[in-house]
């Protein structure tokens, strides 16, 4: 079966440089089916490029092909990654923004040549690209590139235990709906303390009236802080980075 | 033919979500072709979705599945929602988004069952996603869900008749071009109040000149009010739910 | 093999516009690919249109088809233009907007007929999809509509040249990123004068600390403006028009 080539960028979507990438794998991998995954990641923001593609790479199936570009520094000495884990392969510059799939104890990598062709402005068409079409129509992984042993490997902060059933966690991310999402694991019947406010943790939205705060499991398995019909982030005055603390019931 | 799967979210294009949706699809439907529709649906704003819905749903052939998720009651009691109307299926939530479609007298609906394992905060992953796959691979409605005879169905208010030839209307939405759609049925030759201006009915933007205000009929047969290449709604002050006046010519 | 149909708007992604559009493609030209290339254009921006167009048009295989709709003048007395240039196709208004396919030698146009039934303000549900689909499906170029040998072309304006080694050129758009992106054609060595700052040319972003200005080449041949991790056009206080002086070195 035709492989799946996914793509990811910091890119937006108002004007040609997406295209340009498409332009390339339709040429070079006529055969592959291309998905958007998303291109409005906020511009040189890798981290929400980790947690993106920490969502979605393994819900798709083995043999897809999935290419990342949130890529503050390319044309430098950082190397141009591709990734095998789980099945699935993974092209992007190794900055970290791969390293949900490089946890993978099997993960395997390879550093793509740069031809002196490419733009060292932008590798998503000239490199990234060419090498994930390469892998869609079915080459090898070591065919592709040298043996790459070390890539930069980023990892959500763990939480920190402050007593018997107290951890301190810290927000890692605001979604569009304001929601805010914390490295926190909980289950249910806790409570959480975010910008002065103690919340128990609810099932859904809709446990509390419009306007009020609630805390709950979101679909991560992560505690996230929402308002119902609002914007947490907003009414909280919550960022990433700010410090959330679970209370677990025992 | 394999079918056609449609995705509208209000879920924004800067993370993961519409990934995990469309690795779902990838997995359980891999022969169907996923279709982008739009993702920028203001967050929560169910009458938005509604009206986009309206606009394509019947444009695509038989045996297209949309999946349509604007849903701020995710995981409280509103029911998962699969239809089937003129021979397309939509699944979506219990809330009028899908209303364009349960209007039509011939639709049939299931109220789809949701799994223990199910995140409440994201039944687009954990149920739409896969009741459209089975659709989509030619499930039979009947078959994913119970029969539920009373969805919730919105209708654009109807316009009111003041006088013989003098109808009141509302602004239904606001286009990204800041063209104001209302909910005003016409035709060529009437004249329309907006925010204390008064506009013939003209054909197109350029039969007036640049920064001027007109009156037109819309691609889907109201009455809109434009500002030719300029923003109505901010040149004219006018926001949805604010009254507009038709006035017929005999 | 089927052909690509790929969608460059400036309707963006929040309502139903874009449905339509693709409704209508799979509709009558079901075997074709459609690939979305952007839809956040500026609206009415014809110019960032052309420019976006001019990136992605040949990277595609020939027998693609590029629809490209950023269409102020809808409705009045322009032409609704099918291009065949390279091997591929391209339909949109006659503003400019096709330049980059208009200005190879070989290329041939036809008006499309406006069928009576159209929209005045959505062509491209009524006249440039349809009219795409038929080229997707294999309709020869002369078979949709009347030769047409005055199409509009918009070029990108040529820098001038003050002196021996120095050329004044001017910002031609501003990427998501905020870099600058000039009419200037260059090589290494050079120096460029923006905002009254001189910059060397340098080979890529991280050539300069975080936060400083830099000249480079970028991936379409052209100078232009950056700031490592930052934005240009901001930092500099640079917008679309500015003249930028280039000092070439001998």
């Amino acid at each position: 079966m035709p492989r799946i080539i996914t793509l990811l960028t910091d890119f937006g979507t108002a004007d040609g440089y997406v295209g340009e990438m498409k332009g390339v794998l339709a040429t070079r991998a006529p055969d592959c089916t291309v998905v958007d995954i998303a291109h409005d990641i906020a511009a040189h923001d890798v981290e929400s490029g980790r947690l993106a593609l920490a969502r979605y790479w393994r819900r798709f199936p083995a043999g897809t092909v999935h290419i990342v570009i949130v890529d503050p520094r390319v044309g430098g000495p950082r190397v141009a990654l591709a990734v095998e884990s789980e099945g699935r392969f993974l092209v992007g510059p190794d900055n970290g923004v791969l390293s949900a799939a490089l946890l993978n104890p099997g993960a395997r990598c390879v550093a793509l040549p740069v031809p002196s062709s490419a733009s060292p402005t932008f590798h998503g068409r000239d490199v990234f690209a060419p090498a994930a079409a390469q892998l869609g129509q079915g080459t090898a992984l070591d065919s592709i590139g040298i043996p790459f042993t070390e890539p930069i490997v980023m990892r959500t902060p763990e939480a920190t235990k402050l007593a018997e059933g107290v951890t301190a966690g810290t927000v890692i991310a605001i979604d569009r709906f304001g929601n805010v999402i914390t490295n926190l694991v909980a289950w249910r019947g806790g409570t959480v303390e975010v910008a002065g406010r103690i919340l128990s943790i609810a099932h859904t939205y809709s446990d509390v009236p419009s306007g009020a705060s609630v805390a709950l499991i979101g679909s991560s398995g992560l505690v996230e802080i929402a308002v119902r019909d609002g914007c947490a982030a907003a009414v909280l005055n919550v960022s990433r980075g700010d410090e959330v603390i679970l209370r677990h019931q025992s």
